[in-house]
């Protein structure tokens, strides 16, 4: 029998309530991406202020605060992962971050965001650095104050990181990265230095963007996406949201010449889909415990659905009779291997979001470094530029013509997303981590990917991630479920064994 | 210069919040009908009703009562017809409604909306009177306790109606209606004996579904409707929805086999979305000034353009050739002559949904008229089909084979809308007094038609409707307009003329 815990359960009941709030700000934000007619703009900008106030209101009331200190006390004598003790732990986390930034720096943050990112839409089309240096100092001139109130152990980005990923830290971080760095260096040159060359002329090819969005809703629903609890629409900028139980909305985007886009994508979303769909929304809503984990948790189902499964031998097995179908004269001719090589292709290039899986994460890799030096004084922002540029020559062997393909192409750093960008690259981590233990699980898994029936695999992510919430931290889940400490050897072993394939390295 | 008015700018601050919560439960409903998947239908059932008890707390909190006070003793001394004076007296009005029903009766009314909707839908499927009853019973009992709290002057379905048609009774309706019956019923009877028939089944042959969308597109936007400002999808249940400026939706279905579902469907609903995207929103959001008159007045511009323009001569000059464009086969040997009686097909038949706008009239007479004589005691429960049959056979000459197709087709008392049918007439008397005053104001009115300028009209109802919000009562506006009593010679005159042209008679 469980023990009674009635201040765990009031305290649930006033979390619901403002779970509910969220989800209806989730709703009005998918609505505005996908649905919104332009001249409703700025009406409905005013509808997400004053919800996003109802929320701040209640997210550090008073009374959110007696309740959790009430459930906190009852938690004392329970087991730490026991329900009433998760939520409290987390409940607390979440207020205090809330409570502890002043109104007026909150205030000052949401005009700096707006105007901020204005500053960042001229100096990129410009090419300016110098007329958006004043605003990245604001932003850092502001997240120092914010480190200042919510304190840290360590590294003041600590701070910043553990709002995205919760309990993770800087150092922490450096450690898996840094082990990570060399090695990936290394076989990025090496597959330059290969005389194989993969034909990623192939996915530049014309593909009808009708066959595409029926192969791409084929692909989602094949690996476990449930469309009678949720939609695929098309939006400028993809992204997936759960908006609550039996409704998870994703979005894609359709071009006719580049298939990875729209394809990759909608494996990705369908990926954080997944999650959100296996999430234990109806009894926990509001809840650590039906909630993701984390930002990189999140990203680590996109990128193993989209990368460790869809770029994949086994997935084209079965999918690739299918593309051959749904786009025939495009792809007349090309062989197995030579698509498997074109989804795998690995080329440094200068812009992030459009780098393979490999490159990707050295573009993670130099923002971590940049962001840490820039909030513990190492770096100036006056040196933003010269910094980004040496490393991008030492770690990609290229250099940005001008600061709008190099330091200005993210929108993060004009909107104050500092502590985010790691998240990222531990999404590929996990990712691979999680992947390697699955196979283990499962020793038939990529035959079964071969026959179509991908239900092993989410069966075992259900039962092991998305179940659980935020019941366990990050690095508690992957210990939890691989028996180690994280670390870069599964991605990096990963890989290399795709690089050999492809490149012969 | 204006007098300073500080306790009616306090109220219309928080009228103005209470404004954007409705507007975001509008939102959430149209997404409910239009995007929602299935699985997410109960977690939004729950946003909603958490949304309406946010709604209803603070739309009877004691602050916005003092609110009101306040700013009701600082409009005395000024006009009536003043903004101050004219917020003040209608949010009286609303707070005064909803403080009035005790907690217990809104809870009861709720749960008896839905579970007298299952009854319902199980009665109407087996036509089986006998088990609804009891439901239309329990509602009658729970009208009468909000009507005895809500008060009335005159006869008690005041109190009913006045939710739906603010200030107008039923001495009021019963005059206008009584006015209309016999003349309606003797011409119902003269088209019915005449020896010319309307080619209706023109209406009935094979429209190809995407090319009555464009069409309807090409019609509304023709019109006026703003699709920059809003949109037209599809949903089981047309329906037209202003949430906010800027925003206005739409919603129709399309049907192979019915052109005058979707095409006078979507011109009727585009009628509702031009007063809404007439409303002055951004100024007055939440308050009597930016917002609609009444359901009747809504009704009227509705019933106006799907009707009054769009089954008239002059509107299908300018689209006749459009729609031979559109469906060349279809329409293949159809004059417009013949096209022209067909659109203004009078036929009497049992399901008012499906009615011509001549019948549509008396099978709102007959729903007036057993609603008052069920309010004031005349007519019990148990008579109803007998009563409803009789009525039928009198007014429309047919005589229903079962009460599926007779007291059981609608669904408003099953959910306790009663008092809310005469508002639809109310809309035609309206449309046909004000469209009178429109061809006297704007003399080549019909010829602008002709030549597809129907701006001369929007102007004329933005002019005269549109901008002045809640400003005047429906009856005080019809005066005001047209310088005499509502009346339903217009209406009459209007349709003698069109029985005429199409029946001679």
């Amino acid at each position: 029998m469980n023990t009674p815990t009635p201040a765990y359960d009031k305290l649930r009941t006033e979390l619901r309530e403002i779970g509910i709030l969220s989800s209806i700000g989730s709703l009005l934000g998918w609505d505005q991406q996908v649905m919104l007619p332009e001249a409703g703009n700025p009406y409905r900008a005013g509808q997400m202020e004053f919800l996003a106030k109802l929320i701040h209101e209640r997210s550090t009331s008073g009374k959110l605060g007696d309740l959790i200190a009430a459930a906190e006390a009852e938690a004392g004598g329970l087991d730490r992962h026991s329900d009433a003790a998760v939520v409290a732990r987390d409940a607390r986390r979440g207020y205090d971050r809330e409570t502890k930034l002043p109104g007026e720096l909150v205030a000052e943050m949401a005009k700096t965001e707006v105007l901020g990112h204005q500053a960042w839409v001229e100096a990129r089309k410009n090419s300016s650095y110098a007329s958006f240096k004043p605003w990245l100092a604001k932003w850092l001139d502001l997240k120092k104050q914010e480190i200042a109130c919510v304190g840290y152990k360590d590294h003041p980005y600590d701070a910043l990181l553990d709002r995205y990923e919760p309990y993770e830290t800087a150092a922490g971080v450096t450690k898996v990265f840094e082990s990570l760095r060399d090695e990936l260096v290394s076989l990025v040159q090496k597959i330059a230095g290969s005389s194989k060359k993969a034909p990623i002329e192939i996915m530049e090819r014309s593909y009808d963007v009708k066959a595409q969005e029926a192969f791409g809703r084929l692909a989602a629903e094949a690996i476990g996406f449930d469309f009678t609890a949720g939609r695929l629409d098309v939006s400028v900028h993809p992204f997936c949201s759960g908006q609550g139980q039996g409704d998870t909305r994703m979005t894609t985007r359709y071009h006719e010449n580049h298939f990875n886009d729209a394809f990759f994508g909608v494996l990705h979303e369908t990926g954080h889909a997944l999650y959100e769909q296996g999430l234990q929304k109806e009894k926990y809503l509001g809840e650590a415990l039906g909630d993701s984990v984390s930002l990189g948790i999140h990203e680590s189902q996109s990128r193993m659905w989209e990368n460790l499964v869809g770029r994949s031998r086994a997935f084209w097995k079965f999918f690739m009779p299918k593309a051959r179908n749904s786009f025939p004269q495009t792809l007349n001719g090309v062989t197995d291997d030579q698509w498997y090589a074109a989804t795998n292709a690995v080329q440094p290039s200068l812009i992030r979001v459009e780098a393979d899986e490999m490159t990707y994460n050295l573009h993670i890799l130099i923002r971590f470094e940049m962001e840490t030096a820039l909030t513990s004084g190492q770096l100036g922002v006056d040196d933003v530029p010269a910094a980004w540029n040496e490393k991008y020559k030492k770690y990609l062997g290229i250099t940005p013509p001008n600061d709008a393909k190099g330091c200005l192409q993210d929108v993060h750093w004009s909107a104050g997303l500092m502590g985010y960008f790691p998240t990222y690259t531990l999404g590929n981590l996990y990712a691979a981590q999680f992947y390697d233990q699955a196979t283990k699980d499962i020793p038939d898994l990529e035959q079964q990917f071969a026959s179509g029936n991908f239900k092993p695999l989410l069966g075992w992510l259900r039962e092991n991630i998305h179940q659980h919430g935020r019941r366990y931290s990050a690095r508690e889940l992957v210990k939890r479920i691989t028996g180690t400490e994280l670390s870069a050897q599964p991605l990096l072993n990963y890989l290399r064994g795709k690089a050999s394939e492809v490149y012969g390295v």
